[in-house]
This record gives C-alpha cells, structure tokens and sequence, in this order.
C-alpha cells in the first residue's frame, strides 16, 4: 500500500486523487491546498485528511510518496521541499518555465536521493506507448521521419493561465517534444521553427504566439516536425505519426464513442474528438500513476525522469529562440 | 450516498464493486458470497464487510440496495428475498433461463414494490446508446432496417459454464434481443432462426448450436437481423447498424487503442478488438451503475425492467423454437 | 482485335460500348437499337456503324461476338438468335424475369455450343472480388456467416421499369443472389424471406415490396443472410463481409474521393457515397469485359454462365416465394 | 473534336494518349518520338500517324494542340517549337530543372499568345481538389496551418533518371510546392528545409538526399509543412491537410479496392496503397485533359500556368538553397 501525500488539489489535483483512490494497493492520505476548502473536498472524495500546513503533509508518517499538483510555479519549491523530507516525488509538467531556476533545481537536487517522476502523462497514453513501442522494437527500421500534430481545442485559456503558463513553446510545444524524444529515442540537436498569431488577439497582447511549426533533426539523421494551435473546433488534436524504411505506424485521436452516421450530409461521421486533456488522456493519467506506484514500491527508478523534463523545456527554449531569431538552433544539452 | 450490499464476488460482481467504489455518492459496504474468501477478497478491496449469511446482507441497516452477481440459477431467489427486505435491486442478466422460473417469479413480485433493474448493461454502452439516441431522435427517419453483429471471442466457455448457460439463443442472442428492442423502440412480433455447429463440438454434444442468424419484424414493418458466433480469433465483435430513410446510424467496434500501421503487409492495421464483456463494456458497466445510483437517489424507476428481461428471453425462446422447428414464430408477450 | 456487335444502347450499352473501346484488342463495331437516333449515337462515339435490323449485325463478318444490352424481356430472344448466328454472348443479367421463359431457353441453348457470359458484374469488382479470393485461398478458414448489404440509392426508380423489373426479389436481390453463390462457394440449399413497403408507395400499388431481409443456409451448414432496400439517401450502399474461423475479410463502399472533413459538425466525415451502379461498378464492368475478351479468344468458357444466371433467379424465386407463404423454402436446383 | 499531337511517346505519352483518345471530343492524330518503334506502338493504339519528323507534326493541319511527354530536359525546347507553330501546348511538368532555362524560356514566350497548360496533375485529383475546393470555398475559414505528405515508394529510380532530375527537391518537393500554392491561395514567401540521407547510398553519391522535411510561411501568416520520401514499402503515400478555425479537410491515400481484413494479426487491415503515380493519380490525369480539352475549346485561358510551374521551381530552388546553407530562404519571384 502506496501512501499518498497530494499537493495541490485543482482539476488536476483532484483528477489524480480519484485515480490513486481507484487503484487496490495505493491511497491518498494526505491533501494539501492554499484553499482550504479545496483541500477538503478533494480529502472527503478519497478519505484523506485535509490541510493548509505543508509540514505537517511533508511530515506524516502515513505519507509515503508525494503527487506534486500545485501551480507550476511552485513545483521548484515543493519538489525541493518534499526532496528534503526524503518523499518519492510525482510532479507535473514542467518543472518551471523559467530555465534558470531549472538549472538551480537540479543543482539543489543533487544532494537528495529520492525517486523523481515528471508528469509527462502522454508518454503512458496506450496510442502514443503503442508507437514507441513499435518503434523500439524496429517494427519500422529506423525512424526516419516523425510528424507530431498536437492541437487544443479552444477558445483559449483565461489570461491569467496565459501570463504563467510561459508562452505557446513552453506550455505546449514542450508535450510534442517529450513525445518527440521519446519516440525518437535520442534527443534533437538543431530545431527552426515557425510561428504565427491566428487564433486570438490575447496571444499578440502577452507577446505570445497561438499557431506554430517546428522542424527538428537529430544526430543520426532522424526528422521530426511538430505543428501546433491553440484551437481547433472539433476537439483535441493529438496524433504521432513515424515513419521507417520497413513502414510506418500512427496514433490516431480517441473519440467518446464509436459511432459513425451516414446521410445526406456525407457518410462516416465521427464524434467531436474529446475535448481536452482529462478526458483525452485519462488512461494516460492512470497508466503514469500505476506505472509510478510500481516502481516506487519496487524500488526501481521512474520511467521520466527531471533530466526529461529539463530536455524538453531546452528544446522549447531553442524553438522559442529560433522563432525570435528566425534562425536554426542547435541545442546544447550540458 | 448509496450503500451496496454485493450478493456474489465472482468476476463480474468483484467488477460491480470497483465500480461502485468509483462513485463519489456510493460505496460497497456488505459483500455476500457462498466462497468466504472470495467474499473476503472484494470486501477487503473496497473497504467493505464480508459474510457467507445473505440475511446479514440484507438485514444490515447500512445496505440501501442491493447488486445481484451470484450464478444465473440463483437471481431468482435473490431478486426475491431481496425484494422481500425492501432493497432496490440491480440484477445481473439473465434473471433465469428457465421461461417457467421467470414466470413464477413474476408473479411473486407483484407482492412487493421495490425498483428492480435488470443488468442490460450494453444499453449504457457509448456507442450502441448514441446509436439509439439518433434513432429516438429520428435522425435516421422510421427505423426501417437494424443489424446486429454479436461474436464471442473463443476458444468456448468451460463446459459447466455452457451446461448452465441455457444455450446460445438464451445466453448470447439475449443480449442481442435486448438491443433490437432497446434501438426499435418497438417489440418484434415474429421470429425466424437459423443456426449451425461450426466452432467446436462440444456445443453439439451438449444439444447446443454455436453460430446463428436471426430476421425478425416488428409491428411497424421494421426488419432487424441478428448474427452470432460462440468465436472469433480477433476479439469480441459488437455492432448495430440502424437504418431509416434519412440515414444511417452505426455502432463499431472498440480497440485498445488507436494505433494503425502501414507496412509491406497492408495498411490501415489496427488492434485486435477489446477481447471479452469486461474490457469491451466497462464504461457501459460504469454508465449502468451511475444511472442506477442516479435513479434511485432520485426515487425514478429503473430504465432497464424486468419485464424487459423476460421479454428478451421470450425472444431468445421463439428463435431456439423457430431452430428447432424451422419455422417463423409468432411472439406472445402476455 | 475481338469485334463487337452491340445489341441495345441504352444507357448501360453505351456504357459498354465505350468501355470496349478503350481496350487495346476490341472495338466495337456494329450497334442495333429499335431507336435509330440511339444506335446512331454510340456508333458515332466508337467508329461503329449503326443499324436497326437485327440480322444486318448478326450476319456481318466483322462481328466476333455480341453484347447484349437491350431491355430485359428481349434477353431470350437476343441470347437465341445470337447463337443461332454463332457469336459468344456477353448478355447483360437478368436472362428474363420469368422463370418458364429461362427454362426454355436453357431447353433451346442446348442445341448450340457458343459461350455465353452472364452480366453478373459485380463478381469482378476489385472490392467484392478480394473477399472471394481471400474466401477461396482459404484466409479466413471455411465460411460460416455472409453478410450481404445492398441497398439502391432513391428515389425509385420510374413505373414502367418498376413495373417490368419482375420486382425487388427478382430486380435486386439477384444480384446479392449470385454474389452469395460467388462468395460461399456453393448453393444455398433453403430460404427465408421478410419483407415490408417502407420506401414509397409505388410498391405497394405495384404488389411489390421494397424492403427485405433474407436468411439462407448451404448444405454444409453456412448461414446468409441478405439485406435490401429500394433506397437510401447517402448514396449506393453495397457491402460484402465473410466470417469463419480464420477471420473476417469484408469489401466496403467506394466513394468518389478520399476527402474527409473534421468540424464543429462532427470529425472523419467522407463523401457521399458512388450514386448509383454505373458510378460505382464502373472498374467491374470494364474488368468483366476485359475478361469476356480474354477468354473468348483464349478459346476458354467464361467465367459466369447461363446457368449462373438461372441459379440466382431460382433463389430469387425462392425467396419471393418464402415471402409471400412465410415459410423457409428449400430450393431445388435441378 | 480537339485533335493532338503527342510529343514523346514514353510511359508518360502512352497514357496521355490513351487518355486522349477515351474522350468523346478529342483524338490523337500524330504521335512523335525519336524512338520510331515507341512513336509507332502509342499510334498503333490510338489510330494516329508516328512519326520522328517533329516538324511534320507541328506542320500538321490535323494537329490542333500539343501534349508534351518528352524529357524534361526537352521540354523548353519543344515548348518554344510548339508556340512558334502556334500550337496550344499541355506540357508534362517541370518546365525544365534549370533555372536559368526557365527564364529563358519565360522571355522568349512572350513573344507568341498561345495557351499553355502546365501538367501539375495533381490540382485535378479528386481528392487533392477536393481538399482546395473546400478550403477555397472558406469550409476551414482562413487556412493557417497546411500538411503535405508526399513519400514515393521505393526502390529508388534507375541511376540515369536520378541523374537527370535535378534532385529531390526539383523532382519530388516540386510538386509539393504547387499543391502548397494551389491550396494556400496564395504564395510562400519564406522556406526552410532539413534533409538526410537514409534511403539508399546512390543519392550521396550524386550528391543529392532522400528525405526531406520543409516549413514556410505565406504572407498572410499560413504556415505550410511539406515531408518527403524517396521510399516507402506501403504504396505511393500522398496526402494534404488544411487546418483553419472551422475546421480541417483532408486528401487521404487512395487504395486499389475497399477491401478490409480482420485476423489475429490485427485488425481493418485495408489494401497495399496504389503504387505510384500513374496508378494514383490515373483520374487526375484524366481529369487534367479533359480540363485542357474543354478550356481550350472555349477559347478560356488554361488553369495550371507556366508562371505556377516557374514559381513552384523557385521554391524548390529556395528549399535546396535553404538546405545547403542551412538558413531560411526568402523567395523573390520578380
């Protein structure tokens, strides 16, 4: 039995409780928010005790792993914090938007020894799993090309999200490329992208961008693309497509149900996509859980590490660069 | 909060009880079963309490309704002695396969006036419920034709399991029976079956057939055809196709995923289908529940009914007798 | 160079003459039709000359074989008069809507020996086609289930061809007839047939039906089942699905292109499908010609034979007659 | 009655004239080649007179337009003959892999007033229009994001065709580059391009590569991907996607039959794509002349220009520049 201590009860935080809650050898124990009432909540749903004091979380005894879930912000701070009180860590992505105090995290780090998982769920989707799996075994030779469409449906977040969340690059761009290398199986050392602001004026206001295309290439020759909006109206757009010499093997989009129409109006109708992330990847959500539990229990160390979190953030870095530049950029992963 | 007393911890009821401890407004609180450990398993996993004496079950003052999983022989007494403690009832299907027995019991309800749905579940199904959902909204226009693909994956059931089961008609084509009734909106009036033994003989040592065709038409002049095979070697296959003179309505099969794959061999390749009920009908398992809990909190009666139970069978009887005398044969619901 | 005397050029002998025209080693040369303009017509689109005297074209020299594409009830005497003259016949399907008529020109046929190739097309489309192959290499293992959907695009068609098509059994269904015969490999032995008047009322009044669903089964113990109707508003829906226990192969619509469409409307939606027979079997009917060619001059019998053609009347004919006695129907070949 | 002369009668000229002479309107009357024997098989076929003297078939007075199927290192020089004898010209694409010829060619043409279609085939797929007609009709409202998958299968052309062609980009990404023009509506104005060599060793050593990927943007801010192939072992893969705030339309591959297959081995497995391009785009093809045919009839200028075929070489000239130097190319089509 998997004690949880959960950090963070939001939509995300909550999401993740209920599925701790379901698995037979885990529970959440522990719920801390800054929001007590929201701490509360999520602590009734799952029969943990609710609380503001993150000590006292940090320092239960019935807390043997903490779900860090609280705003990104703050993931520095509580990976840290929950580091020094020696808890095996599930954070979500990313770890920070902002580079530098990455590279001081990891410093920090070094004098801990615990078990660190990042959040980046996609990775345990059983559609995207099913391509790197195929590809790990070479059922398509080498890879050769990789096409990552990666597209929220809208309209756009509230500002307030927009101004943290640290741009199109390091908010959603940085999912395509931990699903970049991930597939891949090596890392990206040059990438030029493109931008464009189509989709709402706010983008512009923030000086961010809402429409992009990356292109990138590895050491041994691999080409990745990855294009992104940041609204569709049809639903969630999310597909990975590799492509080898002996073939090539997609993850198509998941829909509610699987039902098809014909008529007057053209014929093979599918539902909308699903609409966003909880419901898009709750397998992923569970299989990232379950597959943490597991390891944690077994005392094997976890499938993402922060060195992929902090990979993912520099290839976001060096899109938003080249975009700024309109250069190419390589990447310098020291 | 609803309360759940479990009656059976078999496969099926130890599903049930996962998903009712699901439910932010349920939980499993008794579980009864002949076998004390198999009780004592599920109890343990949803925080329940365990007995082998249903009395204890069904006079505990903390069960508000009960979930009925044991052996299909047994739903008989179990809907009746539950209906005698005053407890809503959600049955799993069939409530016998003995018409007489299902008469009986019928009789014997009249008594007592407590919800009873019966577990139908495939009615709760995303798909084959979107299905039924445009047909009621009249999208497709007057429902003029239905096609109902129902294959079991094989290898064959144990042989006690097939000596129980009541045959083909009355243990796979009711569930079929069920959904051209659910998606007709309409009883069918008359019943032609034609059956063959394909898959294994064990089914014809047992006087049984294994693989089926059914037409039927309803009073409105709607056709509906049903199909059946006791294997498959690519997983459970589970379709209904509704057509009407504005269009065409499908419900297709489920995968795992949603990879696909391109090579020398061919295109387009996907997953074998969801192997079993299990896999394949879990979110109609969960809907199912959901709906009951909802219904019963609310004081509704129940969607799926007992009589929509016996009707079903009544359908499965008039496509085993029209086999066995190779005749159409008129339905008589009274 | 196989030369051709074109017997009717309607719209369907148009259609024929063109497509012989486009092979590198036939042409057409003669064209009959009582309507002169007609004849004139085709013969000006494919360098033939034209006529309204029947023997003219059956005499001449530079004729090597006949199409036959006049109306239905001119069949026998087109089929009889050809081979008197001594040309091989490729006669559009159905030999005749009345069975008597066909009996006797099976009676009269068997003083001549030219081949004679029955129009049933739609054994060479390339879709329908693969699933007989696959079937007869033996990819799915014996066939135990045909499932044939095929359903004619609305509105019907005008009286006096409804009124001179023998009905939907014999108009229709034949077709699904001789592609249930093509694809198990062997005769059905006995017949099931319900129908209703759903589509217009013009059936009715004709004592027609226009919507029906039919069972059948082989001696060896393979089950069929057909489905019909005289309309559909998403276009010509013509399926074919065989099952054993290898497999499942299915031949599935043809759309006129590959376009698919996401929206807030819903996502994957495809054309309309191919209207209507012309349209859709367009690669059938030129492979079927190619192949009457190749084999008439290899000296080899052609692939679909008179007696092809009486078999699917005969199931036709059953099924009409299971219809309207509401009784299975065992159907006697000899 | 439009007649043509055929300039180049290799498996390029052979099917143009075979589509030529399928059309009601329009005949083949003189097929030239400076191989007799080829020039005598196409004409054989057709009915037209070969021969090796060009200028007899430009002098003919049963010569209303040209086809150009000569090699593309002919082009120019059979475009201008064909001009000065005032023949209008449909002429296979590229205009000629040389720059600086092109521009030759454009000066020099300015001096006669005869129409020119260029043969980019692909604008008159049914999908690939379908795809720009609906984008053109505002079904996406304003395109921001388009998709370009165009992979050839493999193995790799014979040694002297590579040498020939000019290299990927002026070969295969030229192509690309008109569809990206064709759906954008409007023209890119700058490309950058990452490529690798993975296919086979014959490319480095003359200095070319075989897989590409290329980004660009419009004026308006559309952002366009191209990713090519020079082998694939799954058919001729070639696909477009537009993506705009109300909506995504697609071309998806096209197969030679609807077939699909269900084993253990998987599942929905559909055919091998069709091969390569003269199987692909056969309707393309067709429709292509049929277009010229009617256009020229009319007296209506041609659709597909040598000013697209011009500027869709200036930007595979700035994908090829881009590559070597490793930067974004602006492209200046003054």
């Amino acid at each position: 039995m998997l004690r949880f201590g959960l950090i963070g009860t939001g939509r995300i935080g909550d999401m993740h409780a209920r599925l701790v809650a379901v698995q037979p050898d885990a529970a959440v124990t522990w719920c801390y928010d800054v929001h007590a009432d929201s701490a509360a909540r999520t602590a009734a749903a799952t029969g943990a005790r609710a609380t503001t004091d993150l000590d006292a979380l940090l320092g239960a005894e019935d807390v043997d792993a903490v779900l860090i879930a609280s705003p990104t912000n703050t993931h520095v701070e509580m990976i840290l914090r929950s580091a020094e009180a020696g808890k095996p860590i599930l954070c979500e992505k990313p770890i920070d938007v902002d580079m530098a105090r990455v590279e001081e995290c990891r410093e920090r780090l070094r004098a801990f020894d615990v078990p660190l998982q990042l959040g980046f769920n996609r990775r345990f989707d059983p559609s995207h799993a099913g391509v790197q799996k195929a590809v790990a075994a070479g059922e398509i030779g080498d890879l050769e090309l990789l096409v990552i469409t990666s597209r929220d449906p809208g309209p756009p977040p509230p500002r307030p999200i927009l101004e943290a969340c640290g741009g199109l690059f390091r908010d959603t761009t940085i999912h395509d490329m931990d699903m970049a290398r991930f597939v891949l199986g090596e890392d990206p050392v040059e990438v030029y992208a493109m931008a464009a602001n189509r989709v709402d004026p706010i983008f512009a206001e923030l000086g961010d961008v809402d429409t992009a295309m990356v292109v990138m290439r590895t050491a041994s020759g691999a080409l990745c693309h990855i294009n992104n909006s940041r609204r569709t109206n049809y639903g969630y757009d999310q597909r990975v497509e590799a492509f080898g010499a002996k073939g090539m093997v997609r993850s198509n989009n998941h829909r509610p149900s699987e039902v098809s129409r014909h008529g007057a109006g053209g014929t093979g109708t599918r539902d909308e996509l699903l609409y966003f992330f909880i419901e898009r990847y709750r397998a992923a959500y569970e299989a990232e859980i379950r597959d943490f539990i597991d390891r944690v229990t077994a005392g094997k160390p976890p499938r993402v590490t922060f060195e992929d979190g902090r990979r993912a953030l520099l290839l976001s870095e060096a899109a938003l660069k080249s975009y700024q530049t309109n250069r190419p950029v390589e990447v310098d992963y020291t």
